[in-house]
Formats: structure tokens, sequence, C-alpha cells
């Protein structure tokens, strides 16, 4: 089968010790553990990259053109304002699902507005670690 | 176990007929057979209401306040404006996940902006019928 | 030939006796029996329903799919905010036509935007009781 | 003497379960009471209706016109978008009070604009189960 | 009886050339005679002025005063931005209709806005070519 | 029992000559009495400070810490920008009831928008001189 | 001494006879008379253009560099959107002063805002046919 | 025949000293002794209150009421957000004009925007020191 | 070869005399001289048309269907509101050039939008002369 | 050496008591106590006026011209408003400091914007009790 | 003679290959042959970098301060919000080219302002891979 | 006792020689001189990373979570779009100061609104190379 590309925005590193109120007391870790068993479930392969950059995304966004199936992407901040990152997944044709794990429609005003949402399939948001399950059987049932 | 309520909101009585080339051919029967299914899967039972005015959608809310587990609502156009549904969804405590069909970021202006998304838990936007069941189990997994 | 549903919104039902120097001194039921003169004089039948609700106006677009030849609506005051009757509107095939007793672009300020209006063929505004005679000529003459 | 119309709108049915640290324990049946006691003393007689869905409230508004003295209206959310509700109300030439629980400058952006306030003599808010008795007071004073 | 006045605004020389997806391929010339026709019709007589210019528009405008009974005018792009035209507008006494050949709804964002729209009696938009003649009959039916 | 402040902002001690047509024909003196018999019929008693400046407000404020039980304040043309007295509001822990005379709903756009009111208990606009004993009956229910 | 170039924007053609419950019943004759007398009282002589285009206005304005020593300019409608105009008068390097004849901060919004005044000296408002006497006497004591 | 009342806002005591690029270097001692020449010229007396807050100026427009003929008022500052000014300019009846020794179109964005011309009879602006006798002069000739 | 037809807009008959220090010191005519001389260049032959008003250029641009295979036109100032040659620019089918001299974006804010931009081929602003033959090459090799 | 002002806005009387969890429980004389200290240590000498209304400040600062060597300033509420404050500042050449005890940035929205912050030399914003003495050592670093 | 620097922004080095209908079917290397070329026939040499992250464009015109000549930008998605490539550009004393290869004012919204424009000296935008070869020229011409 | 970590901005590396009228003359060296002074004479030591792009900033907050006691940040232009930086300043528990060199508030509109101000404890700006120890200063105090 396929590869899914997930990839994790800034600061999310950090997930499972930053404001764990809002975030959760899940890792990173745990998250990509969760995808990685559910893209496995779907017959396919899970790969992860992370980065506090928008180059590191937009190179591994370019990186997977017509090498993966799908991409899960949790832009964190950079969904508020990387117009990079979106001109990016305008380029894969693939599957492509925004995760976020808080709800940015229940947070500052800032957090309401998405850059790269028009330029993906489908958003997952709110659903804190669960959230990486979902995006990535979105994904497999869509492939 | 508990008792998950789908909510349907004006116009998706016609999914499958309006717009198939936005919302799909799936029907709406369908949909709910696919939330049902996933419901069921996790120990719950699943009963729809469809309405095409806001009454019926907010007394389906208060009638499930101290009966249901979860809520899965598409508010569909009451999105953009409904704000009696999103005071009706504050009231209600337990697990709450707003659907989408398509997606709304990458359509009309006025669809980017949901009135009812700050009072719920997590959002699901833009994989078709396969948002139905996604939105059961992100209940189910919450719950 | 064909059905021509005419629809009225919000306080229509009033037309004659409310704030008759904005609305003229005609009733409802005038409007309509000039409508349906007109319809006739060009072959058609005509349906009126009117609603101070989303919901019968929203039934009604849909009981038209499919069984009559044109719509024409004057949302009332559902005009500015119903994405709810657009979004019905939008899921009709045939003539769609818009119509305002009053001229909403000489009055406050909400009046001016139409939620409705890019989902139709055309509006007519302004024209008092003269407008429904106009509106269904205009449909009748596109069909 | 006359009769006043206590109009209360989406979701106030749940008014003292509902979020109490918002809205009070008190329920809608002792704030309509109240009212009825205050429209007593003033002479007057006061008849209730509630809806979650904006027909009920609007056909009662009509309703009232040469009927009733006074109407004294709760709109809930309706108020920051039911032009529908405006409308009717501008139909109505009587002593018009909008009467809200909480005081709507002190929560949420969206609840500071009211879209029916211009439409009425006169707005009370933030009062909690006081202001039912002082809104009827009020419309008293005013007849 | 009177004389009506046709105005047509820039660039509708071209029409039926002019991206007629939009426009149609009816010639400005073919609506003319459709506007004479309806007005005779009414007793009435037709003048068309088309301009590219605001000044040959706001001089026949004014050469109208007193001596037309009604002004039907398709300002075209003027309709945006022509405050002089609006102005010269307000200084004629009689009906005026302002007409539209598409739906300016539908269209570009700065389509909706029309400057001139509050100062006539209504406005008529969306029909095509069937628009001049349902024009002259709004007029023809208000004279 | 306690004292309650009532505070008049700028061109109240016009009250009855000052437009009428808006304000009505009452003075600032037939108010105050009003007001104070309606905090003496509450036990309380009423004292009265009337600035056509900031600092005077803004001083009688900080004077009720402590030895006021509540704050009845029509703040006048201070509502619609004067941070400071909403500043000094915030520092009083009493009821404070926001008072206007006539509807700012219904007038210019700037009355909309009041600066103090999202730190006071409630509002009351629209009554003429009645809203002063409303007011305050406001503020000794509350208290 | 000097030439004062007098300049009147579209529609002054008719002052006198349009609207005279807000222009004033003087005409555009009365008024370059008063404004002529006024610049021979100061030595001046004054020239007069009036133009329902911006291409005469714009021409003039080009035509008064380096011969006159001032202009006065009523742009009337133009005012509110006529770059051109406000870019032609940036070419001259004379005293300018823009004049009108109601107050336009007192009537529609769209009036409150001149893309001309940033490029001229000042600006005189609101006084009807004595506006023309003062503004050329404004031009007179600059020079 | 009648008084005059000239009134200055905040920060003219420096006039001539204050930023002097901008303002010019004439004191206003200099400007009010040009009002009182025009004024005298016109058959009236004039007076002269300077205030750096609001209730001065709001106090001396109050006790013009019918005693002065007309207000000559240069709010400075205060034009940018004192309703507390405007709203006292309203309440007076007699002729008003707002005067702005620099022109406000042409410096920071902030500066374009008068709360209380909407209020006046008419604006100057821009004139430096010869503004204070051609507002004298306008208000003198529409006595 | 064909014909490219440059228009140039309001204020550009003074290029060289007007603001040097932001338009520089070549004429109009040397501007015309670079663009002929880069047409020929490249086979084809240069006309010329410049207005002071909307109707030249629309005029022009309507000349120009057909018969020309492209337009470089500088709007100057009209770029910023005249949708009526946005419009007459999008009934032609060639290639399209949108040409400033001074860099826009560096200037006064609404010189940054431009109306006409959308309906163009590119655009090439801020080079000043040299600006010219490089629309010209532009269009040219587009060809 | 000089004198440096130190100037405390609206409501700042009640540092220490108002609102403790925000402006922490130091007094004003706490705040000025080390004010002075900083500035005797850099060598000059510290005079400080408190005002709840604008003309107390405006006229400290202009005592202060040509005698002070910098102002310190924590205008309160009237950074958001008081242009009067200002226009003042603007007149004063020497080193002029913004002040403010809380982070206005992490409040409520409007206290995001500063009128006066564009005319001073620079802001310190956030450290309670322990800004005033940065805020003078900054003063006495530039002097 | 001098260097001319090419800097490339996110996304371009898929130039040819991502979403050729917009972007056209040249590659990078195509791109910057043109310019190359373009650069060597005005005796100058060309360097070129491309990055996906800001980091690398700002150290590249750090690089080009006092060694290129010139600096020929496209910042593709970082125009739309990096102000730190326009900080950056602002410290380059040399001609400025930004350029892009579709028209952005015919895209989408937010494509329609760019933060970097203000801070280059002219802009090429619409023209493709015959944009490349355009900018240098005029960076050339300009030096 | 505790580190200080100092970070600065895109473009700061170049203080000093960059537009040495807004950011003066000394180098970003000669500031962390300062800094680092003060840290000492506080009993702490200072640490200072510079980057151009987002990700060594957010790296160095997240590196010094645990282990700092407090940041100054100069964000630079990252001020004003960064919310991946405010993202990463809300994990830090520390004392956060956000630092300009100078004052973004008399600058360009866009300079006035900072993201990451929210997310730290306070801001320092317009104090030139005197900030640095200021902020570092403010630091020590609040530890």
């Amino acid at each position: 089968m396929g590869v899914i590309l997930l990839l994790s925005g800034p600061n999310l590193n950090l997930l499972g010790e930053r404001e764990p109120q809002i975030y959760g007391s899940s890792t990173l870790d745990d998250c990509v553990a969760d995808a990685r068993a559910a893209a496995e479930v779907g017959g396919h392969s899970l790969e992860h990259v992370q980065g506090n950059g928008e180059a590191v995304l937009v190179d591994a966004i370019h990186g997977a053109r017509g090498r993966c199936a799908a991409i899960v992407i949790n832009p964190a901040a950079f969904s508020h304002y990387s117009y990079a990152i979106a001109d990016a997944l305008a380029t894969f044709a693939g599957v492509k699902v925004e995760l976020h794990v808080s709800n940015p429609y229940a947070r500052e005003g800032w957090r309401r507005h998405s850059v790269s949402a028009p330029y993906v399939t489908g958003v997952i948001a709110g659903f804190g670690r669960a959230g990486y399950r979902l995006a990535v059987e979105a994904a497999v049932t869509l492939l």
C-alpha cells in the first residue's frame, strides 16, 4: 500500500509538557504511535517529520509528491500565517488532512483563521491525542 | 452504554441529490447508517434527528441533556449564524462534535466562520460521507 | 405548462397593514392575485406559501424540486441572514427570482446585503405591489 | 386595563438549569411569575409565550397587534441575528421592552450587538431574574 | 403620454460581443428595441443614450428633468463608484429604475455594492435582455 | 441601609431643555427626585453628582468605594469613549447600573457602543425619566 | 494681480433647482458672481469652469499651472472618489481651496470622506452660497 | 447685535510656540484679535474661552445657549473623540463653525474623522491664522 | 506584425513636469518614444492615446478589439477606482500590461489597490521611464 | 541637573487597592518613591502630578516645556483615546517615556492601542511597580 | 560590472511541475538561465539562491549588501507575510525588483497584498517565465 | 543565580549598519555586552542567540525551559506575525521581556501590532541600545 506522511509544526515537540490543560498530557511520541498504528491497520506505513521552521515542513511536503499517498499535517501556529505551507500543500495531489489538538475556535481570535485549511481535503480539530488516530483513519478511508 | 444523538441541519435531507459534485452521492440514510454502525461498534446506540428549522435542533439538544452521552451535529447552514443552536450546545455537558460534509474553508467566504464551533469539543470537516463514521468514532473515543 | 411557486417570508402576511408608508396598502392577497394572473397569462399556474419561519420556506423549496418550473421568493428579513434558504435555493435548478417590495438599498444599512441573492437568477426590488407581477413575468419570460 | 405579552426566546425554557453561574438559578416559571405579579400590580394581565424558533415569536408579536398594550421580549440568541423578529417588532405600535438576563456587554463579542434593539422602546439587561419585574414595570410606567 | 429615457453606461455598446457567457448574445440594439416596444405598449415613447463617460449620462439625466416621465438606467460599472450619477439621479423627481443584465450579487465582490441604488425607485438585475422589457414595464406601471 | 450614588454625565444638566423630542421635558431635578424617592422606598439614601468632565465622575466613583452600596450612572456621551470612567467603575465592588434616557440603539451609529457597559452589573436604556426610578429599583433589588 | 480659477464639479449647474432644502435656492451664477466680487475686491480676476466629467476639471487644473494664483474647487461628488482630480490638484503649486455647499459630515456616510482634501491647502464646507465668497477670501488672504 | 463665542480646545494656548511648521507662528492672542476684529466689523462682540479639558468647553457652550448668536469652535484634539462636546453643540440652536488651523485631512489618519463636525453648520480647516477671521465672517454672514 | 496600443491615463500628459521627485523628469513623449522603439524592435507598430477622462480610454480599448495585438496601459489614478476601464479591459482578448511609473506600494495607502490589475495579464510598476520599454517588451514577448 | 516630571493618569491614585491581582499591591506613593530614588541616583529631581481629568495632565505637560528634561507618563486609560494628551506630548521636545503597570497587550482588546505611544520616545509596560524605576532610568540614560 | 542576486522563495523549486496551468511548464532552471543571459547581456553576472525558509533569503540579502548591484527577488508566498524579508530588503541600498510568475491580483484575495513591495524599487508580475528576463533587464537598466 | 537568555530576531545582526537613523549606530555586540553587564550586576549570567529564521528562536526558547530564569527577546520583524514564537513563549514559565530598539508605534502601521506581546511579562520599546540594559534589569528585578 502507500505511505502516509505525518507532519508536526512548531512547538509540537513539547506536546505533553506544554500547557497540558490545553493540549493534554500525551507526548508527541504517543500521538505518532497512535497514528502509525492506525496507518498500519489500514495497510499503510507512516513517516513522521516535526519542524519548528517552515522549510522543514515545505521540504517534507515536496518530498511526499509522487511518493506518499496522503499527508496528515498539524501545522500548529503555522496554520495561521504560513502561506508557504499552504502553497506547498497545494502542490500535493493526494489526500491531505489538517489536524489540531485543541479546538482553535474556542481560543484566541487569531486561532480561528487557518490559511492552509482551504488547500486540504478536510480538517479535524479539538480531539486531543485521539485526533491523530482519527486523522489517519480519515486519510485511510479516502485512499 | 450511552446514546449518541446525531443531528442534521437544513437541506441535509437532500444529501446525495443536492449538488453531488460538492456533497457526494451518498444519501443521508447512508450516512446515518454509517454513524449508527460506528456507534454500535463502540457500544452505544444512535438516534438521528433532521430539521430544516432551528427549533427542531434546539429541542433535540435540550432533550439530550442528561440522557445522551454525546451529540454529533452537522449544523449545515446554521453553523454560520444560528447563535440559538450555539447557545443550546453550550447547555449540553457531554461530548459534542461539529461535522461538515464538504470543506467549508475551501468554498464561499461566509462558510469559513462557524458560530457554533467555539461551543463544541471538536470539528470534523471535508471528508464527505466518511465524516459521519469519523465523528461518531471521535465521540466514542472521548466518552 | 409548469407551476410557479411564490414564496413569502416573515411578516409579509401583514402586508397592507404593516408600515404602509414603506410597504404600501396592498395586502398579500392582492399581490398573490396579481402574481397568479401574470402566471396564468403566461400559461402557468401559481402556488403560494407564506412562512414566518425558515423551515416552511426550506421545505417548500425542496418540494418544488423537479415539480415546479420557477420560484419567485420574497425572503423578507430572511434575505439578510438565512443561509439555510440560500442553500435551499442552490438546490433548485429552475428559474429563481428574488423579490422585495421596498427598495432595500434606500433603507437601513443591514438591508443592503442579501445572502440569498447570489443563488438566484435575478432580483427585482422597490416596485411595491407591482413587483409581484414583474417577478412572475420575469420567470415566465426566462422559462 | 391591557394585556402585556411576555416573550421568551430560544433556550430560556432551561433557565435555572442552564449555566446557572451566568443565568442564575431561578427558573423561567419563577421569572414569569414575577412578571405577572408586576403586571397585575399595574392593573394589567400578562400572557407568556416561549419559543425556540423564530416563527413562534413572530406569530405571537403579530397576534399582539391591536390586542396587547405592551410587549416585553427576551429574544435571547435571536437578538443577535433575527431580523425577522426585528421586523415583527417594528409592526407593533405599543410599548416594547427588550430584556436580557445576563449583561451581554460583558460576555462574548457577538453578544454586544442586538439587531432588535433599534426597534424597541428600551432595553433592560444584566439584572437576572429581577429584570423580569423591572421590564414589566417599565412597560406599565410607559403605558 | 410621456417620454422614458433609457440610459446605458460604459461598455454596454459591446453587448452581444462582450463576454457573451455572462451578458448574453443580444446586442444593445436588440435590448433598446425591446424597451421601446414595451414603452409604446404603455403609451410612452423611449429615448436612448449610451455613454462610456459619466458626463454623457449626467447631462442626459439633467436633460430629462421636467421633460421625461421616467428614467431606466443600466449604469454598468458606474453603479459601483459614480456618486456623480447617484447625485444626478437624486435631482430627478420621476420614476427611476436601475437595471443590470447579469446578476451582480453572483459575481466579483465589488459588483455587490451599488452607489446609485439608494437613489432610484427600484432595481431589476440578472434577467439578461429580458430585463430591458421588465424595467420599462416597471416604469410604465408606476407612472 | 446604604447610600446609592447617582451620577450624571455631560449635558445632562440641560435635561428638559435639550432636544426634548429626544430626551423628554423632565428636568434633571425631576429625575433625581424620582430616583431619590425610589431609593428611600427601598430604605436607602441617594446622593447625586453631575459633571461635564470625566474627573468629577471618576472622583465621585472613587469616593463611593467602601461607602456606597450602589452606583447608578448615566454616563451620557462618556459611555462611548471614556475608558477612564470604565476603569473607575471596575474599581467599585458594589452594584452598578448604567442608565440612558433615550434608546442609544435607535440613534446614530456611534451611540450603539458603550465602553463602560462591560464593567457594570446591568444596563437600562430608552425609558426616559422613568429610567431613573427603574435603575434605582434595580439597584435596590440587587442589594 | 493674479487669476483665481473657480471649478465646479458635477450637478452644480443645477444649483438653486436641485434639492434646495439641502443646497439652497441660489443659482451657480449667483455663487460665481459672489466669488468674482470677492476676487476683484482682493485685486484678482476670476475664471469659472463647470464640468460634469472629470476630464474638464483635470484639464482646467492643468491649464492653471503657472498661470493662475489659486484654485477654488467644489468637486461635488468627485470629492468622494476622483483620485484623478486629487492627482491633478497635487500638480498645482498655488493656493487650493476645497469648497462644499452643504456640510458633508452631516449627511450620508459616503460624503464624509474626501479623496481630494489631503491635496489642498484647506477646506470650507457647509456655508451654502456664502462659502463661495469665503473660499475666495481665503485664497486671497493666503496669496 | 449679538455675541459670538470663540472656543479654543486643548493645546491651543501654545499656538505660535507649538510645532510652528504645522500650526504657524501666530499666537492664540493674534488669532483671537483677528476674530474679534472680524466680529466687530460685522457688528458683533466676541468672547473667547480656551480650555484643555472638556468641561470648560461644554460649560461655555451651555452658557451660550439663548445668549450668544454663534459659536466658532476650534476643538483641536477633541474633534476626534469628544462626543460630550458634540452633544453640547447639538444643544445650541445658533450658527456653529468648526475651525482647524492645519488641514486635518493631510496629516495622521486619526485627524481625518471629526465627531463634532456632523453637529455644526460648517467647517473651515487649513488656513492657519486666517481661518479665525474667515470663521467669524462665516458666522456673521449666516446670522 | 501587429499593433500595440499604449494608453496613458489622467495627468500623465504632465509627466516630466509633475512632481519630478516622484515621477522623474522624462516627458510622456520620451516614454512613448521608448515604447515605440521597443515595439518596432519586436516587429510591431505602436499607437498612443492619452486621456484625462475615462471615456477616451474605454473607447480606445474598444477600438483595439480585433485590431490590436496588445494593450499597454498606465491607468494612473484610474487604477484605483475605474471599474469602467477594468470592464473594458475584460472585453479585450489579447495581451494586456498594466504599467505604473512610480511604485504604488511605497506611497499613500489608496495607491496600493488597483481595480484593473485583476483583468490584465501582468503588472510592471516602479521603474520610471524604463517601465515603458519593459512593458512593451513584456507584451512583445508574450505575443 | 534637570527635573523629571512623572505623570499619573486616571484611577492611578487607587494603585495598591484597585484590582491588586492586575495592578499589584504597591501604592502610588511606593511607585513615586521608587521613581524619585532612581531620578536622584541619576542626579535629577522628580516632580509628580496625578490627575483623573485630561486638563491636569495637559497643563502639567505644558508646564514642563523648557523647564523639565524628561516626562515619564502613565496615561492609564487616557492612552487609549486622549488625543489631547498625545498632542500635548508632541509639544514637548525632551525625552518622553510612556509607562504601564500591567501588560496592556495581554488584556481587553481596547487596551492594545495607545494613541499617545507614537508621540513618545519609548514605552515600558507590564513590569508592575518595577516599571517606575525602569522608566526613570530609561529617561536618565537618554538624557 | 556588478553582480545581480536572484532570489527564489518557497515552492519555486517546483516550478514547471507545480500547478502548470497557473505557473507554466518552464522549470526554475529555465528561468534562471533566462535571467543569467539577460544579466550577461547587460554586462553583469548573476547568482541564484532558492530557499523554502526565510533565513536562507534573509542571509542572502545580507550577503548582497555592499557586494551586489541589484537584487531580483521572487518571494513567492513570503510576499504576503514575511516582514523579516521586507526588513532585510530595506537594508539593501541597491536596485531591488520584486517578481511574480503569476498575476497575484487575479487570484485569491490574500495574494493581492505584498508586505515586501513597499521596500523594493519596482514590481513585475504575471508574465510567467518571461518575467525573469524582464526583471533582470529592469535591474540592468536602472543600474 | 540563574541564566538569562537574550534572543535577537531577523536582521538584528546588522544593528549599527542597518538604517542607523532608525536603529542607531551601536552594534549587536555592543548591545549584548550591555545586557551581559546588567545580568552580571544582578548576579546572573547571559546567553545570546541570534537567528534570521523562526526555528532558531523557537529551539532556543525550548532549550530555556527549566534551565533559564528569564528570556529577553527582541523578535524584530517576527513580532508582527510569528505565532510560532508566540506559542513558544507561552511554553516558558519564567520572566519574559519583549524588547524593541526603535519605537514601533511611531513607524509603519504594521509595526504597531505584536503577536507575541500578549505572551510576555512586559514590553520595552524605543530606547535604542539602552533598551538592552533596561530589559535585563527588568528581568533581574522581577526574578
